[in-house]
């Protein structure tokens, strides 16, 4: 993998120059990276999109996460940590 | 849009019975934001899969995570905080 | 506030030699800063501990969380957020 | 410390009522959590008066994080780590 004999990883191989060093596959591992990174940002952009589409359509933004949290929780965690959380509020007198 | 004619939107519209809500129109906006959600989720675990790779051949994932930063950034903009800093640097006895 | 007669602001006075530069300045805002963080990673310790005091203590800590999140909620618009929250999840059939 | 002989810990005892719950321990906890709290956020304003004050007077806020940030870090390791990035800049031909 490396042009030289040196047994150092090329990462760590400060010493060395460039030339000795795997740009190949330091560049393909860039640009993979950099090129999911790019989709990943277009979907965020995309599900802001949505947000803005049911929020146009009269759906409340705040509303809309808290169901799609709650959707992704396990029901049955979700409901023993309501359960205490109700438990904790009368105790300290706080409305829920 | 709505079954019933109240002028209210379908968000704030507590009072009326989910009948007369836009179930549909909600639960396609949803099902998308699940949707993309879940392939960002994959997107990120690629990600991360990359840098793992990356790691296991030997390169640096914070050197590599700092230049796919700098690629990002303005490259004028970049050398003038860079220069700034020195400045500081100097000024404070700091030694970068 | 500089010593030598240049228009320009420290910040950007990037062609001066620190000499020009209001060292005494930089640094006071630089021990000020330092010192209110320090501060505040105190604070953020103690609470850290406050909350594995109760979790000895037999409080659940997430339950804590949720409970110190709720009181400092505006109360009107938390149930305002729920009753919308409710109404989606009836018409999606997410069980709350 | 609990009313009744029940052997459950406060936290999980959601069948019991309130009454036989250590009320005053958990509102000991939550106020001086909250306490910390506030006392926390007051320290986070104050820092970002003296940023906005260290802006009014000609610095840059930008500079000034880095190098806060910078004064933080090992030096060894900063170093390291900035010769690893610099041979990979080298190495992409990416201008730093």
């Amino acid at each position: 993998m490396f042009d030289d004999t040196s047994s150092t990883s090329p990462a760590t191989d400060v010493s060395d120059a460039p030339a000795g060093f795997a740009k190949e596959q330091l560049k393909a591992f860039v640009e993979r990276i950099e090129r999911l990174e790019e989709e990943k940002k277009a979907l965020t952009d995309d599900i802001k999109d949505v947000f803005s589409e049911a929020e146009a359509n009269g759906f409340d933004k705040k509303a809309l996460r808290e169901i799609l949290k709650i959707r992704k929780e396990d029901e049955e965690k979700r409901k023993e940590l309501d359960a205490i959380v109700e438990m904790y509020a009368r105790a300290l007198g706080t409305i829920l």
